[in-house]
């Protein structure tokens, strides 16, 4: 999985200086990502709160995007975090991943603060129009244990949050043995994540914090299961800003992504052959 | 408070019968709205969910109505429970409270599953722009206590984020003893609101729950300090939708809101006096 965060800071020189807003570079910019991505991996993941910071422009770009993802063959993730109850979920839902959804989005990221009866909304609806959400459940940030891994009644929080998750993927797992529900299992955990592959037998799990917050291959290793299959990595910074690395110095900024990519994919393939 | 959660399906028909699209019917039925509550109320919140499930043509709506709001005299929350780390965390704060955001908004909801440091960048960037958050600490869903009534070593999951956000709101408090960082605390749990207003001596409490979700203005009563000040009480379908309740049969759809907002003023005010 490659993510687009576009970041005017962190684009390459070209586009700020041939672009009026932040908006317009980022669509040549996440355009040049997609098209590259697309002949190398199956998903991209877009955050949100990159585009919504360029305003209505901003989202208009992330509209336009995710259309042309698609049209590439991607598949799309949107991490949004999107977190409500009741008939505002349900709003969330349907905005995202219902069958008269506006946006060209597959698979939305959900946080699941509000207990299960705020996921509920979000997994009836993905089921029913053949989309997916990711909820968190153990997030890569360092300080993510301080909620997440504290005890209730001798288990985690994160294992709570994994008991709702495995219910409603088991509910709704297809013939592949996988469902519309997966999860979001960092991989600056590994002992976690390990535990989390056992516990989620029907659940694609999203692996952000390889590269740039310090996960390896061998981290994720535990997230695939036996044919190699079950998980998606995702790298965002890794990918798009290749070109700031010491070792890709000199070379335009799309080889130094694809490069970039290329090293995680041969990386990842290793640690998780297909059988 | 008055909640702005557009709904086509509980639009007064007027509105339904008279736009082509869900974001236009929205941006009339939201303007008058918005000008009735600008007479009334200090603060206006729009739920992002239905804007967003409208797609771009939904989000120049809340864009314009929030411009809209702001001319009106009246704040601006944006419910978007947004929550994430890092630069991601920055680039939300920096979307809707920074001081070049490109929305009108005064104060952003922020969901707190990401550990006390996926709050930091909300509150730095609202410390610095004058503008305000408010974290999710107690919702006002049946089946919130799932996780946040949980114990950890004794204290519920609520308590320890209302720890965080004690500890940031007293860093930021301003002359008024009031800060940049709020809670929501649902008007469902009357108790809860007792024990987190004195918790949150320096805090907001923003309340959710009053009237379709089944609070009172006595289940408020605990919200405002010994001055009646320090809580906005919010209410949406309640006003928006008034014009379905049997009481205001035969009104104009906007009579109906105003008399219900008329009423809502009252009981809480029976509850909490200015001093």
């Amino acid at each position: 999985m490659v993510g687009i965060d576009p970041s005017w800071a962190d684009l390459p020189p070209e586009f700020r200086s041939s672009h009026d807003s932040a908006a317009a570079a980022y669509e040549a910019f996440g355009q040049s990502i997609i098209q590259m991505a697309a002949e190398r991996v199956a998903v991209v993941k877009f955050q949100m709160a990159f585009f919504e910071a360029a305003g209505v422009e901003g989202l208009q770009t992330l509209y336009w995007l995710a259309e042309f993802a698609r049209q590439q063959g991607l598949l799309v993730v949107f991490d949004g975090k999107r977190s409500d109850i009741g008939n505002t979920a349900t709003a969330y839902a349907g905005a995202y991943l219902g069958t008269e959804r506006q946006w060209a989005c597959d698979a939305l990221t959900v946080n699941p603060y509000l207990g299960e009866e705020g996921l509920t909304p979000f997994v009836d609806v993905a089921q029913h129009s053949g989309t997916g959400i990711f909820v968190l459940v153990r997030t890569s940030n360092p300080g993510a244990g301080r909620l997440q891994d504290a005890l209730i009644e001798g288990r985690p929080v994160y294992r709570i949050v994994a008991d709702w998750v495995r219910k409603a993927a088991n509910e709704t797992k297809g013939t592949s043995n996988y469902s519309s529900v997966g999860a979001v299992v960092g991989a600056t955990t590994p002992q976690q994540l390990s535990e989390l592959r056992r516990q989620l037998p029907n659940s694609v799990l999203l692996i952000p914090g390889y590269g740039a917050q310090g996960g390896s291959a061998a981290d994720c290793a535990a997230a695939f299961d036996e044919q190699g299959l079950g998980a998606v990595v995702n790298n965002s910074r890794g990918i798009m800003y290749a070109w700031k690395k010491p070792e890709y110095a000199g070379k335009h900024w799309l080889d130094a992504s694809r490069l970039s990519l290329d090293a995680m994919i041969e990386d990842l393939r290793a640690v998780a052959p297909l059988k």
